[in-house]
C-alpha cells in the first residue's frame, strides 16, 4: 500500500489524486532486472513531498476539470514528478550520494552506469506520460524548453563551482533554472489543462516561479541550519562541493575578506572549519538576511494566489503554500 | 565549415541534407559555458557516419517530400542524431572513455557531472527537434517507446555483465534494443513523414531493425578483428568490461570449457590473455560464424529493400546499405 508524505493527510482530495499519480508512475516503469526496478520503486514510494504534481493538480482545479480530463491531468502531474525523479537519480551520481530520503540510491546500490541509464529511462517515461496528457504539440515544446532550462541551470551552477566571486544574480539565474523552472511549468500546465482563462494561466506561471525560487532558497538555508537526521539527507554538502548558495553569497557580497580564508581551502575544508563557517554566517546575519530575501518571494507568491478568483481550490493553494514556505525541514 | 564523413561524398544530395541537420543541431545547442559548448560542437563536427538521420532522409524520399515538409524532415533526422549523441555522451561516462572519434570526451574534459547533464540536455533537444518535425502525438509516443527500449537494451546488457551463461537470444534481445531500435525508428519515421503507403511504412520498420542488428553485429566483430587506430576507438574493450558479444557468445555456446578458464579472470584479464582469447575465437571459427550470422540479417535487409517500389531513392538505399554492411572499419 503506497502512502504519501504526511503533509497530504490534511488535504484528502489532493492526496487521493497524488496516489493515482504514484500508481501510474509505478505502472509505467517496468525494468527487466527486478532488483533495479525495486530500487526505483522504493524511491517512488519514499514519501517525497510530490510538490510539482500537487501544484499542477491544484492549478488545474481553478478551471473546469471534467471526468475525461481528470485522467489526462493525472498523467501530466505524474510526468512532472517523473522528470523530478530522473534529475534526483542523476544528481545522486554527481553528488556520489549513498542515500536519498532514507533509502539507498540507484548509484550506490547498482553503480553509476545503471544510474545513468535509469535516469534516462525515467526521462523517456516523462515524455511518455506527457504525450498521454495532451494532444498539444505546443505543450510538448513548452516542456522541452523547461527541461532545457533546468539543465542549463545545473550546468550554470557547475561553472560557478568554488567561485568566490559568484553574485546574487548568478545564484538567482541558476535556481530559476534548476528549481523554479519545474514549479513554473507545473503551475502553468495545471492551469492550461484545467482550461483557465489566459490571464490566470499567465499568472500561474509567475506564481510557480516565485514558489520555486522561495522553495530553493529555504532549502539552501536549511542546509546550513538543520541536522542531517531531520532533513533525511546530508547537510553542508553543497559548500564542500564548491556550490555556494544564498546565505554564503550574501556573506561574500558584504564581507568577502571574512569568508575567503575558509573558502580558499576548497574541497579540503575540514568538519571543524565547516563549523567555523556556519558560525561566521550567523555572525554576519547571513541566515537572517537569506530568510528576508526568501520572504520577498513568499509574500509575492501568496499575494498573487490571493488575487486569484475565489474558489475552494484557491484556499487550499494558499494554505499549502504558506505551510510549505515556512517549513523547517 | 562543417564536413561530413567521406562516405557521403558519393551521395551529394543526402550529404547536403545531412549538413543541414548538423547546422540545425548546432543552432539548438547553446550552453552558457562556452568550453562545454565547444566540446559538444566538436563531437557534432567529428564526422560521425550520421546513419540514423541518413536512413530517415532516404526513407522519406520514397514518398512525397514537398518543400514544406523538407524542413520538418530535416528536424526529424536531426532529432535521431541528437538522441544518438546523448547516448554516446552517457556511454562515455560508463565506459570512462577519454576519446571518441579522435576527440576528447565530455566526461574526460569536463568531468562526469557535466557529462550527465549535457547528455540530459541533448535529450531535451531531441524532443524539441521532434516537436518541430511533427504535429502527431502518435509519433511522439512512438519515440518515447523507442527511447525506452533503447535504455531497456542498455540495462539488459548490464544485467548480463560477466555472465558466461549468456545466450545468443539474450544478445539479440539486447542489441535489438540498444542499437536496432533507433535504426528501426529512423526508417519508420522517414517513411511516415514522407507519407509512403502503409505497407511501405511497416516494411521500413523491419528493414531498419535488420540493418541495426547487422550493424551492431559487425561492430562487435570489428572489436575483435580491428586495430584501435583504424576504428578511432579502443578495441577489446567490451570483453574487459564483461560485455560478451556475438563472436564470444558463439564460442561459449559451442565450446564453453575452452573459454571459461580465460573468462573466469573477469576484469583482471591481462593484455596477453586478451590476445589468447582472440586466438581462441579464431581457432573455434567464431569470427567466421559471427559473420555468417550477420550476413543473414544483411541479406534480409537487402532483399527487403529490393522489394520496395522502383525509385531513385531505392537504389541509393540499396547501395548505401551494401557498402555499410560490408565495412571493415
Amino acid at each position: 500500500m503506497i502512502k504519501t508524505h504526511p503533509l497530504w493527510d490534511t488535504y484528502p482530495t489532493i492526496q487521493a489524486s497524488l496516489l493515482e499519480c504514484l500508481e501510474l508512475i509505478i505502472e509505467k516503469i517496468t525494468i527487466e532486472n527486478k532488483e533495479i526496478e525495486q530500487t526505483v520503486t522504493a524511491l517512488i514510494e519514499s514519501q517525497g513531498k510530490l510538490l510539482r504534481p500537487a501544484y499542477l493538480l491544484l492549478f488545474s482545479q481553478l478551471g473546469s476539470v471534467s471526468k475525461d480530463t481528470h485522467k489526462k491531468i493525472i498523467a501530466a502531474a505524474a510526468s512532472t514528478e517523473v522528470l523530478h525523479l530522473a534529475t534526483l537519480i542523476h544528481d545522486d551520481i554527481i553528488d556520489e550520494s549513498d542515500t536519498r530520503r532514507g533509502s539507498e540510491t540507484v548509484q550506490s546500490k547498482h553503480g553509476q552506469d545503471v544510474a545513468v541509464y535509469t535516469g534516462d529511462l525515467l526521462i523517456s517515461v516523462y515524455f511518455e506520460l506527457l504525450a498521454e496528457a495532451t494532444d498539444s504539440i505546443d505543450l510538448i515544446q513548452l516542456n522541452t524548453q523547461s527541461m532545457k532550462r533546468v539543465l542549463m541551470g545545473e550546468l550554470n551552477q557547475m561553472s560557478h563551482v568554488y567561485n568566490t566571486d559568484i553574485t546574487y544574480t548568478d545564484y538567482l539565474e541558476s535556481i530559476k533554472g534548476k528549481t523554479a523552472q519545474l514549479f513554473e511549468l507545473s503551475c502553468y500546465e495545471g492551469a492550461y489543462l484545467g482550461q483557465s482563462d489566459p490571464e490566470i494561466i499567465e499568472l500561474s506561471r509567475s506564481i510557480g516561479q516565485d514558489i520555486g525560487i522561495a522553495f530553493q532558497m529555504l532549502d539552501d538555508i536549511l542546509d546550513y541550519t538543520q541536522t542531517s537526521e531531520k532533513l533525511s539527507k546530508p547537510v553542508l554538502n553543497d559548500v564542500k562541493q564548491g556550490i555556494y548558495t544564498l546565505p554564503l553569497i550574501l556573506g561574500l557580497e558584504s564581507s568577502k575578506e571574512a569568508f575567503l580564508p575558509l573558502l580558499e581551502k576548497g574541497e579540503d575544508l575540514s568538519d571543524k572549519e565547516l563549523d567555523s563557517l556556519v558560525t561566521l554566517l550567523h555572525d554576519h546575519d547571513c541566515i537572517e538576511r537569506a530568510h528576508l530575501t526568501a520572504k520577498q518571494y513568499i509574500d509575492k507568491a501568496l499575494a498573487s494566489i490571493d488575487s486569484l478568483p475565489d474558489h475552494s481550490g484557491k484556499d487550499v493553494l494558499y494554505s499549502l503554500t504558506k505551510t510549505l514556505l515556512t517549513r523547517e525541514e
